[in-house]
C-alpha cells in the first residue's frame, strides 16, 4: 500500500517555484469560490508517520491559503468540557461550516492508531473504531462535506536518514523526540495498523492519499495540487454533492516518476543461471505443494502485466513443476452472459480453489481498475469503489488461509514494440497479436497511472503485489517462481 | 424497535381473500417484468424469532409467485465443498442472476446471531460480522441488487400462546422442537442481539421490515405487499438502480392499526391521585438528580408529540421539581443560519449536557423524520438515512453514560380539536395556536405513519421511546416523571 511512497520522489527547485506561484493563486481563488458558494465544507485529515512532514505541511497550507477561512485543530489533550461529554463531541464542535475549511491534525484516526499501537485495544476494537469512523465520514459526505485524507509516509530507511539529518541541525534537533519512532517495533506496528485502517476506510467519496514525505517540495506540491483539483471538481458540480466520489483516487505523480519507473528493467539472468535457478525453484514449488501443511491452505496466483510481457510463458514455467491435477488455470476474458447477470466479483468467486488446490488467474478481478477504467467500460464510480471491494474480497480469502500472490509483469515500451513485431513475423505466434494490442499500446501512459493506483490501493500486507521486471524473460520467470515459494513458506511459518 | 410488532395485528378472512387475489396477480406480473428487464436481482432475507411463521411464509411466496424464477436457500449445514472455501463462498454461489429472485433463509444474519446467542463470540466479534454484512450488502446494492430484509417477531407472550396451540394440534405438534424458545433466556438474548443487528444494518437502501408473526393472514399480506411495492418502484426507475433507497421504510399497517392506535387514551387520574403521585414522583426526581451516582451520568429528555398534546405542561412539571441550575431546556425551532451551515445533527450535539447535567429537548432531532418528512422539507433519501444516523448518535450518547429518555405525547384528533378551540377562546392562550397548527392537523394521517416508522426504527433497547397517553394531562404528566425516574434508577443499578 505504501509502495509508491518509498521510491524517492523529488521536485527540483526551479520547477517548484514556478508551480507554487500558480498553485497558490489557484488555491486562493478556489477558497473564495468555496466561500461564495457556501454549499459545502472542506475537511482535511492529516495522518501518518511522525517526522514525515505533517506539521510543516499544515503550516505551509496556512501560508498559502487565506488563514481566515481555515481552522486548524490538533485535538491533542481533551479539555475538561470535552472529557465530560461523549468522545465524538470534540469533533462535532470543530466541524467547519459550509464554505470553510478545517484541517484536523490528530483526528479520530490518530486516536485509534495510537491506542492499537500501545496495545490499549485489540484488533476487534480497532475494527469497531474503524467502522464508527466510516459511518461518521459517510454521514458527513451525505451532508455534502468534501473530505481529503492524507497519509504521510516514510520508509524505515528514509526515516532513519531524516533523523540523522535532524541531529546535525542544531536549530531543529529539538524535534528529536521523534526518535522514538526509530524503535523499529513502533514503526512496524504503526505501519501495519495504519495499513489496516487505510485499507478499510478508503472509500471513493473519501479516499486516502498517500504522500511520500522525504522531499519537502514534492510533498508540498502533491498536497496542494490534490486539494486544488478535488476542490475545483467539487465546486464545478452544480447540484449539491452528496457523497460525491473524488475525481481520481490519486493525482499522477508530480515528478513523472511512478512506481513502474522505479523498476530496474535491466535485471537479467544468463542462460546458465536461468537453467540452474529455474530447476531449483520448480523443485521447491513441487515440494511445497506436496507438503502436508498445504492441506490447511490453498494458493491463488494472479498474473497481470503489459501485453507481451510474458505472462503465458511465466505461467507455463510454474505449471511445468506440477502434476496437472494440482492446479487449475483460469483465463479471464470478456464476461459471459451468465457472468454479466451477477455482481462483478461473482465470476472470480466461482473459481476460488478449495483447500489444497492451486488456481492461477491469467488476468483477474483487477480488470475493473485496469482495462475497464482506461477504456471507460464502466463509470468512474464503479471502478473507484472497486479498490475497497477488492481489498475486502482478498481479506476474506486470506483469513481463510488462502495464500494470495499477485504479479504485475512490467516491460518497457521498446521491448513491447520488439515483441509485437516479432509476433507478427513468426507465423505460429501471429495469433497472439491483434489490432487491439496496438490500440492498447496507444494508451500506455493511462495504463501506467492505472497500475500505479492499483498497486498503491490494493497492495496490502496480507496480499501484496509483486512487481516483476520482465524485459528479460528468464529473470521474470525465476522471480515469479521464487515469490510463490517464499509466500508459501511464509504461510507455513505462520501456521506454527 | 419491535413495538409495532407486538400489538396483535390481524386481518379478517374476507378482506384477506379479496386482497390476496389481486396481490398474487400483481406479484406475478412484477416478477415477469423483472425477468423481462433483467436489470437487477432481488434478494429476500428471512430472519427472526422461531415459531413466528418464517417457514410458512417462504412456502406461501413460492405458491404465490412463479417458482421457476425463485430459488430458496436455507444454508443450514455447509457442504464439504463449502467448508473447504472461505465462508462467504456459499452466499456468492447462490446469488440470483439479474431478473431472478432468491429467498435466503438462514443467511449471514442467522449465523452471527446464533453464534452470539450461544456465546461462541462476543460483542466486538458480532460488530465485526455486522460490519462485514453491511459491506457485502452495500456492494450488492451498488451492483444493482434489490434487497428486502424481513424480521419475524413475536412477543414472549405471543410465542407462549402459539406454542400452547401447537401442542393441542396433533398434526403440528412435531414442530414443538421450537419449545426451546420458551426458555426465556434464549428468547431474551435473541431479541436483544437481534435488535443490535437490526439497529446497525438497517440502511435506506436495505432496510429491515419487522413483521408481527401472530396472525397468518396479516403476516402474509404484509410480506407480499412490501415486496410488491418495493419491486414495482424499482422496476419503474429507468436508470439502473444503484444503491437506491427503498420507497418507504414501512408500508402503512394493513389492518389500519398502528402503534398509536393501540394506546388506551382513556387512561386518567383523578385530581387526588394526581396530587399525591405528582408530589411523590417530583420528590423522587429531585432525590435521584442529587444522588452522587448522577455524577457519572447525565440525562437527556426528548419531548415530541401532537400539537396541543401538553408538552409544555409536562416539561414544567418536571422542572418544578428541580433547581434551575440543574437543568437546561432547549426549544427546537427552525435552524439558525449558523446551524444550516452544518450537518443536521450538529445543532443537537452542541447542546449535549456535560456529566451531571440534565437537558430537556422540546422537540428534537426527530424533526427530520417527522415534520421534515411529512412537509417534504428534505428529500426522502435524507430522512431515510436519518434513522440509522440517529441510532448511531444515541448509541454514542448512551455509551458515554448519558441516560436518554424519549417521549411521544399522544392525543386523539377530537381532543386536539377541543384544545385548539379552547386556545382560540382564551386570550392568554391565543398565542399558542396558529394557522400552521390547523394545517398540520390536516396531515394527521401522514403524521401517524411517520410516528409509527419513527418508533419502530429508533426505539432501541438502549434508548427506547415511551408513548404517553396524553388525553388526560394529569395522567401524562405523572407518567413522564415516573418514566424519567425509572430510567435513572435503571442506569444506577447497571453501574454496580
Amino acid at each position: 500500500m505504501f509502495e509508491s511512497a518509498e521510491i524517492g520522489h523529488s521536485i527540483d527547485k526551479e520547477t517548484y517555484e514556478r508551480e507554487v506561484t500558480e498553485l497558490r493563486e489557484a488555491l486562493l481563488e478556489a477558497q473564495y469560490e468555496l466561500k461564495r458558494q457556501a454549499r459545502f465544507p472542506v475537511i482535511i485529515l492529516i495522518n501518518g508517520i511522525e517526522g514525515a512532514g505533517k506539521g510543516e505541511t499544515v503550516k505551509l497550507l496556512n501560508e498559502w491559503m487565506d488563514p481566515r477561512l481555515i481552522q486548524v485543530d490538533s485535538f491533542l489533550w481533551p479539555t475538561d468540557e470535552e472529557l465530560s461529554r461523549p468522545p465524538q463531541w470534540r469533533f462535532w464542535r470543530r466541524l467547519p461550516p459550509k464554505g470553510r475549511t478545517a484541517i484536523f491534525f490528530g483526528n479520530w484516526y490518530s486516536q485509534m492508531l495510537h491506542a492499537r499501537v500501545n496495545g490499549d485495544i485489540k484488533d476487534s476494537r480497532l475494527d469497531v473504531a474503524i467502522d464508527a469512523a466510516e459511518r461518521f465520514e459517510r454521514m458527513l459526505c451525505d451532508e455534502g462535506a468534501l473530505i481529503f485524507k492524507f497519509w504521510f509516509h516514510l520508509s524505515k530507511k528514509q526515516l532513519k536518514e531524516r533523523l540523522k539529518a535532524l541531529e546535525k541541525d542544531p536549530q531543529r534537533s529539538w524535534q528529536l523526540s521523534e526518535i522514538d519512532w526509530l524503535q523499529s517495533e513502533v514503526y512496524d506496528k504503526f505501519v501495519r495498523y495504519g495499513e489496516r485502517v487505510l485499507r478499510r476506510t478508503s472509500r471513493d467519496y473519501a479516499p486516502w492519499y498517500i504522500v511520500e514525505g522525504v522531499d519537502e517540495r514534492y510533498r508540498s506540491l502533491t498536497i496542494g495540487r490534490t486539494i486544488l483539483e478535488g476542490l475545483q471538481a467539487a465546486l464545478d458540480v452544480k447540484d449539491r454533492p452528496r457523497r460525491q466520489p473524488h475525481a481520481a483516487p490519486l493525482v499522477a505523480s508530480l515528478d513523472n516518476r511512478g512506481l513502474l519507473d522505479s523498476l530496474d528493467l535491466s535485471l537479467a539472468l544468463s542462460k546458465d543461471q536461468y537453467k540452474t535457478q529455474l530447476a531449483q525453484e520448480q523443485a521447491r514449488l513441487a515440494t511445497l505443494i506436496r507438503d502436508k501443511r498445504f492441506r490447511q491452505h490453498s494458493l491463488v496466483a494472479v498474473f497481470e502485466g503489459n501485453d507481451a510481457a510474458g505472462k503465458g510463458g511465466a505461467i507455463r514455467r510454474v505449471t511445468d513443476a506440477l502434476d496437472p491435477r494440482q492446479y487449475h488455470i483460469v483465463p479471464i476474458a470478456a464476461p459471459t452472459e451468465e457472468e454479466r447477470a451477477q455482481p462483478y466479483l461473482w465470476r472470480f468467486w466461482r473459481h476460488m480453489p478449495a483447500r489444497r488446490q492451486f488456481t492461477i488467474f491469467d488476468r483477474s478481478w483487477y480488470g475493473r481498475v485496469l482495462v475497464e477504467r482506461v477504456e471507460g467500460f464502466c463509470p468512474p464510480a464503479d471502478w473507484l469503489r472497486a479498490y475497497s471491494e477488492i481489498n475486502d474480497f482478498e481479506e476474506q480469502l486470506v483469513e481463510f488461509g488462502i495464500v494470495v500472490v499477485k504479479f504485475w509483469l512490467a516491460i518497457d515500451k521498446d521491448t513491447q514494440y520488439q515483441r509485437f513485431k516479432e509476433r507478427e513475423s513468426i507465423p505460429f505466434k501471429r495469433y497472439k497479436i491483434t489490432e487491439e494490442d496496438w490500440r492498447n499500446r496507444d494508451k500506455w501512459d493511462q495504463y501506467v497511472d492505472a497500475v500505479g493506483d492499483m498497486v498503491d490501493r490494493t497492495s496490502t500486507e496480507i496480499a501484496p503485489w509483486t512487481l516483476i521486471e520482465a524485459n528479460d524473460k528468464r529473470f521474470a520467470r525465476v522471480k515469479v517462481l521464487r515469490t510463490l515459494n517464499d509466500a508459501l513458506e511464509a504461510a507455513y511459518r505462520k501456521d506454527k
